[in-house]
């Protein structure tokens, strides 16, 4: 039944009803052979992770004729973003949707011609809400009716001046220009905003709200800080249609597994990369003349110029000589909120493509909605669940009790109708500690520049501290490119741009 | 009174009452010195055009190893896009705005650490728009109701399936994806569209939507595709809000010459670069091995590829053997239609910061607003003129008939308050016969594949036959990479993307 079409991560899990639940899934994200490192060599870059940033980075510097190595703790690319493909088709384990909108995720698309119909719609626009509840009866809805009420209590949530947050964040890819307002709103956690909006919402608003909200800062209302929704509302150009349609509608045919790929093996063809993956570090020693990175084995990796993309919420476990500056191993130590979970059924119920329901206050999966049709016919739904206190899934340790939490979001759906679980734990996972960033009340002001800043010869770069889509693929892409331009030119000595410009 | 930062160009036109008019402008898009071209080199690429196109597809090519001749007409970059430097402030002579969804152009500004303030408002939110007919009183209103009236009426423009145009482009950087929709609208050219609409405008909507589409698709409206407006609105997220902040809001304090020398130097630093300026083209021969370039000073140049990024309405005026692709001979030959005009003054009146103007159907210009303020606090206003029979200004010709066509759009102005006018006359530019591209009705459909067609050794990038934001610089951007990695994975004989997504 499971043809796999890749080999298989130690990553992930799947259940069937044949085989039970299984760790490890394919996926073409796995590099084989694992290590082209070769012992004594001294690298132009060292990069530590190979997630997107990791793999813009290496790409951009083996292109441009930089002897690199890069060094990833799993046996796969992708990091916090990788599809899992089984019988060819990808459910996708983290970040998922991409949009013209997002402009460094979308030139690679186009730069590897994945675009025209390689771009899918996943939730459907048309079909039927439901909203169940295990002591109320299930209410329905059309799709049209369910964005009403989100879009008016959306609206109520981030209009804090007026103009839907305009003021605030009138430049979204330099979302702190405004630092007073930024302060402000920053200051705020998701449950002061919605302590001063509850009055304002109806029932209905005030439920769908909370079950969106809190699977999208994936964290208890007064951990996640208000300013990110605004954020993520700037983002999006101000408006629910496009917060939707940026966030949650167009994916990748080939999975973002397949666009790593295409990044990854362009670096690879160049001659100029070598790697070695199921490599987890240890410490980081910058000895001025070279940056050696020992990997918990015990092996020494040696470069000019090192790039760390770990994400925060890992960068303590690592050990830095010269040590981690104080503000950016406070914010490791402290990390973002977000504990989400995802995980995606195959069932075969085809009318299920076109169902998005709810969940809230009591299910241990929140939020789902059909997201495409397995090569099989069946529908493919995903789900997200919340970390708030008593609903916190780990849907490994009890399959039974994840198929009773996707029952709670499927009308009249039985376990019969059940042909395939798949996710990864984002939350168990000792190299991410969490799903996408949302930071903490007060840590974008106190944060963000601190993480930004490079080290001797160490730099760091993540979606996590990126300027435009933070806590999102195209952050990651972006900040990938940044730190591969500053390396490069540090390596070259050259000015990174001509000297009529210095003064800007 | 005019200290140039930078080197003088042959193009452009600058007059000021002490010196009267005078051809040539500073700008910091010459490059000295004008050619490094070896004799007798066979060059990995040679690229014909430093517009967008050339200097991106040359950066890319260099960076990654290629050695790459870069042969341009004239004596500068940028093409159909570059800003004079006139005592440091920059006058955008062709493509001047940006914004973050325009992907390439983004990823570029990025690259160079080229946003921050370096991002600055053009036209204003706030103030006054004035529309003046020398046979009737002058209106005043404020710029939100200008905004209003222009809105309903171009929103009854391109409601052609209810929803705003989104059912015939339904992806915007994949504007033909519904040819059966395309094929309709592109038959219709901007007049059949103001048939059809025109009962339904009041007369300040008629009036306001015919002067701003007369300088938007600056042609006659029987000779503009209707296709193209329903593409700028989709592009633009099809709402007049972002049609307007991403068409005409965010301009660069450092030019668009600034960022092209961030592209430009980054390839020269590479040591891969030669160049050859001042070097028009006559002839192009690809001998299979190798593809001959002549300049019309008989000069040869040769390489394993070229890539050709002269402009649409250009094309045709170089002898390719083999012969241009029927279509594409065809598609230059028949040309674009836009010939509209741009002029710049800097005026002694700090109020006219903030106003916007409409001189229309008699105004030489028609349509002017406040672009900034110069370093001597006047301020500078940019207006548009049509090429409507009778009104088509030729701002060289006559500098009285220029500065009386000014005062036309700015109530209260006398010839004393005139500092400076700044221009370049690109319907009498032989390297651009045009400004950005405006396709005449049913090109779209039959030749926009046909010019994206590579032939032999030879291909061909241009905004004018872009993907996304076509004729824009964003498109520019966008089709230089493209034919730069098409180029080196033709050298490399490597696969451009992983076996298992060839299928795609």
């Amino acid at each position: 039944m499971s043809k796999p079409s890749g080999p298989l991560s130690r990553d992930g899990w799947q259940w069937t009803p044949q085989t039970g639940l299984k760790a490890g899934v394919p996926t073409v994200g796995v590099i084989q052979p694992p290590s082209t490192a070769v012992n004594g060599t001294v690298y132009d870059v060292a990069i530590i992770g190979a997630g997107y940033t990791g793999i813009t980075a290496a790409r951009d510097l083996t292109t441009t004729g930089h002897k690199t190595l890069l060094i990833e703790a799993r046996d796969r690319i992708g990091g916090r973003s990788w599809s899992s493909n089984i019988e060819g088709y990808p459910y996708e384990m983290g970040g998922t949707w991409v949009h013209w909108a997002q402009p460094f995720i979308w030139r690679e698309l186009f730069r590897y011609n994945l675009l025209g119909t390689n771009l899918e719609v996943s939730p459907t626009e048309q079909g039927t809400c439901a909203i169940l509840n295990k002591d109320k009866p299930t209410v329905t809805m059309s799709r049209q009716q369910e964005d009403e009420v989100v879009e008016s209590a959306m609206k109520k949530m981030v209009n804090v001046d007026g103009k839907y947050g305009r003021e605030v964040i009138p430049y979204p890819h330099d979302a702190l220009r405004n630092r007073a307002a930024v302060a402000i709103y920053d200051k705020m956690s998701m449950a002061d905003r919605f302590k001063q909006i509850e009055h304002d919402l109806t029932p209905t608003e005030k439920l769908m709200l909370e079950a969106f909200m809190s699977i999208t800062c994936g964290a208890k209302w007064e951990e996640a800080s208000f300013f990110e929704i605004l954020r993520w509302w700037a983002l999006a150009n101000y408006t629910y249609t496009d917060f939707m349609e940026r966030g949650l509608r167009f994916k990748l045919a080939c999975g973002q597994s397949g666009l790593q790929r295409c990044i990854f093996d362009e670096a690879n063809a160049t001659g100029n990369l070598s790697y070695s993956f199921s490599t987890p570090v240890a410490s980081v020693n910058d000895k001025g003349s070279v940056v050696e990175v020992t990997g918990r084995d015990g092996h020494v990796f040696r470069a000019k110029r090192l790039i760390c993309t770990i994400p925060l919420n890992v960068l303590h476990t690592v050990q830095f000589a010269p040590p981690l500056l104080p503000l950016k191993k406070q914010a490791s130590l402290e990390g973002h909120c977000n504990q989400v979970v995802k995980v995606h059924i195959e069932v075969d119920r085809p009318e299920h493509r076109e169902l998005g329901s709810y969940n809230y206050p009591h299910g241990k999966l929140t939020y789902a909605f059909g997201d495409g049709t397995t090569p099989a016919g069946n529908t493919h739904q995903v789900a997200f669940g919340s970390s708030l206190p008593g609903v916190h899934l780990q849907p490994e340790e009890n399959i039974n009790e994840t198929i009773e939490a996707w029952k709670g979001l499927l009308p009249n759906t039985d376990t019969k109708d059940f042909k395939r679980i798949v996710f990864h734990n984002w939350h168990k996972d000792e190299f991410a500690k969490g799903a996408w960033e949302w930071l903490k009340p007060n840590q974008v002001s106190k944060y963000l520049d601190a993480l930004r800043e490079k080290q001797g010869n160490v730099w760091f770069g993540s979606a996590d501290w990126a300027m435009g889509w933070r806590g999102f693929l195209d952050g990651g892409i972006e900040d990938g490119q940044r730190v591969a331009k500053e390396v490069a030119d540090d390596l070259s000595g050259k000015p990174p741009r001509p000297a009529f410009l210095s003064k800007l």
